[in-house]
């Protein structure tokens, strides 16, 4: 059969390892698929020192290689937005099948990205978009194609679970593990994506769509950071048997589609609370198959190239066969998509770790008590700390079971009202259930 | 398009499950891939009490089944050897699709079955004969396909690995454990094929053949059950930071194919090593992606179906095509399938486990020491008890640094024959690398 032939752009990180590895692996992948990939054009401002790009056309306009047509699949490692898209649209404009690993542009502009290729009939692949060299993508599109998957939730930000992970392991605090993360090169200059769960909800948003038959709609994801996290929380947590994880969670539910990133507390003895450092992993639930989950390197140049390769392999399988015969790429036709609503945090019912400083004398716990139970709101576990030294104040640490956001809002702020609880309340949600 | 028709043999757990999620499911799975799944009959001696077969063709005769012309697939769920091997040389004799479950009919018949397969241009699925509900055959054969995998080890029967749990956590013994995972269905009347690890032994065969690429030569495979671990290395092991698994183990190295299945000590920080209860796992390392891990329930009615569903669901999805959009059976096109050799446990190198009870008095460790040194074999950790009470003997544990195993054989052998040793020396093998 004649071969595949790539046209790569962006030759960084990713691409370089795309590169790499299709060249080092390419008798295993042909002996896989009975078919060669070959790279025919890379598309880079930038020379990449572990690339030797002999006989491959260069060219420093990506959009040379996006109507180049003797390139069959175009992969797009450039990032961003604007010209991501405009690259991506042009090649399926000249009939390529795209694979990306830009979350980013799937989950802001994924629904016109895949409009367009239906329309023209290749395909967009973005498996390598979340969870770095994991399947998830064709786990849950493929694998447990026969359940109602009605929850997931990932550690899907390497940086992010690194930084939790050190604050457990060795007590140190956000912004001291933040630079030493910066200085390894796990957490960009600007950490915002990161830390502040953008980047989670960018992938959330994909593996939310493919799951339940929903559309994109990142913009209605709620997004928490881990910058508020501190090391008291983390001990305190796991005094009650929890660790604190950065996660992604997406639940089907009646009243409509849960999508929030946000720190969250999972009890020791579930196996994604264990998945520490720089690793990924993310926990699907499905009618017929109960739990699952899938662990692996969420980032890194091979780790990544991997899920890239992964996509052009199902590409060259499937080359020369009508487009029906690849998922679809929402995980449903589009015609089974559903719209359902994104429920406003407010709405979402979850457990809750609340953290106060009240003073140390008789009456506080009854007057704190009473106004969760005003509300139905009851407790699974307290600690109370005595005043330390000088201190004046006592901390109570309280687990609750499921209430709806809204409820916990109002019970907050009438906590935070007490004379006897001094500052804020700090509130971290929890998950029973994975 | 016109509907894919399925014929189920075997209407037990999982053909039950089967048949039940694809009536509850329907639209989901139809919404996924723009086609629907009908069962159009059923080949079973006994109702099963959970599935309404109105409007369904029910026969006693599964080989009508294989010859129904109005069947695209056919569904094997009946298990065993003999007839299962005919039932399905006769249905893709008659231009049928598989979907089996059948571990042993794979590892075992599986190279004859997928050649007549390909000469017959159907295909042979068989994702629910390994770890149940997880997607791990699509796994290795599709998302790691950039990958060369040197690596996979997996906790890939559930029985075993409730077993070793339950002895872990409660300090139980073997016998004890077995007898109440008879009682709560876990286990069979006879249990040999899990405990002894033959069950095991069949799906690491198949895994070993997709992830190197090699053909499957399951009569190779050395097999070593449970049955003699005790709880007491279960603490000793756990003293040193290691937990025993119950492990399949594949390795690809230049020296041949490593196909193994033993007690297996791993330590503590591997994630593998917390797969406790009935879960099953499998870890596979690839060149490219580093490390990976699948989680999920490895047996039961609906979490098997969910797996043979997704078969079903790729053959309705690529019906149409040509059989090369297919993943190759074994993971590899025929002619590039590589007839390495498996090695024998013998020329197999790894660390391991001492267990030993020796005389109370000066001398004896130098001795030991000496026999170890003699042959290179060097120790990682040791831990000596004292005798309690009235025994006579101190109980000595050694973890050593990776040796071959016919090595380990005479040093076993030499260690054995001193006066200061009484008895045999119990030896547990471990895995530092996974």
């Amino acid at each position: 059969m004649k071969p595949v032939s790539v046209g790569i752009c962006g030759l960084g990180t990713v691409g370089g390892g795309t590169f790499n590895i299709l060249k080092r692996n390419a008798e295993t992948i042909s002996g896989r698929i009975g078919r060669e990939i070959v790279v025919t054009q890379v598309g880079a401002r930038h020379a990449n020192p572990t690339c030797d790009l002999t006989g491959v056309s260069v060219t420093d306009d990506i959009f040379q290689v996006a109507k180049n047509p003797e390139v069959d699949v175009l992969v797009e490692l450039i990032g961003g937005y604007d010209v991501a898209r405009e690259l991506v649209l042009t090649a399926i404009e000249n009939g390529k099948h795209i694979v990306t690993a830009n979350k980013a542009l799937i989950a802001v502009h994924g629904n016109e990205i895949f409009a367009a290729a239906e329309k023209k009939g290749v395909t967009v692949a973005y498996e390598a978009g979340v969870a770095g060299g994991i399947p998830i993508i064709k786990a849950i599109r493929e694998g447990l194609a026969a359940n109602q998957i009605d929850q997931l939730s990932g550690i899907i930000n390497g940086t992010g679970n690194f930084i939790l992970t050190e604050m457990s392991q060795k007590g140190r605090d956000f912004a001291d593990v933040l630079k030493e993360a910066q200085e390894l090169g796990y957490a960009e200059a600007d950490p915002t994506f990161d830390v502040e769960g953008i980047d989670a909800a960018h992938k959330l948003t994909i593996l939310a769509s493919i799951a339940f038959g929903v559309p994109l709609q990142f913009e209605k994801a709620y997004t928490e950071g881990i910058s508020k996290v501190t090391p008291e929380d983390v001990k305190y947590a796991e005094e009650l048997g929890y660790r604190i994880k950065h996660l992604g969670i997406a639940k089907l539910t009646a009243e409509g589609v849960e999508l929030r990133v946000h720190p969250t507390l999972i009890h020791e003895s579930k196996l994604i609370a264990k998945v520490d450092g720089v690793m990924n992993a993310v926990a699907v639930h499905g009618d017929g198959v109960g739990d699952t989950m899938y662990y692996g390197p969420g980032a890194g140049s091979e780790p990544t190239a991997s899920a890239v390769i992964a996509d052009i392999v199902d590409i060259a399988r499937t080359f020369d066969a009508n487009l029906e015969v690849r998922p679809a790429h929402l995980g449903f036709r589009p015609e089974s998509i559903k719209d359902l609503d994104v429920l406003p945090i407010e709405n979402v019912e979850t457990s809750y770790y609340l953290r106060m400083a009240v003073s140390d004398h008789a009456g506080v716990m009854a007057k704190l008590t009473q106004i969760l139970s005003d509300r139905d709101i009851s407790i699974e576990a307290m600690v109370q700390k005595e005043a330390k030294g000088d201190a004046a104040n006592a901390t109570v640490v309280l687990l609750t079971h499921e209430v709806k956001e809204q409820v916990m809002n109002e019970a907050i702020a009438e906590i935070e009202a007490l004379d006897d609880v001094a500052g804020k309340v700090s509130r971290i949600r929890a998950e029973h259930s994975e």
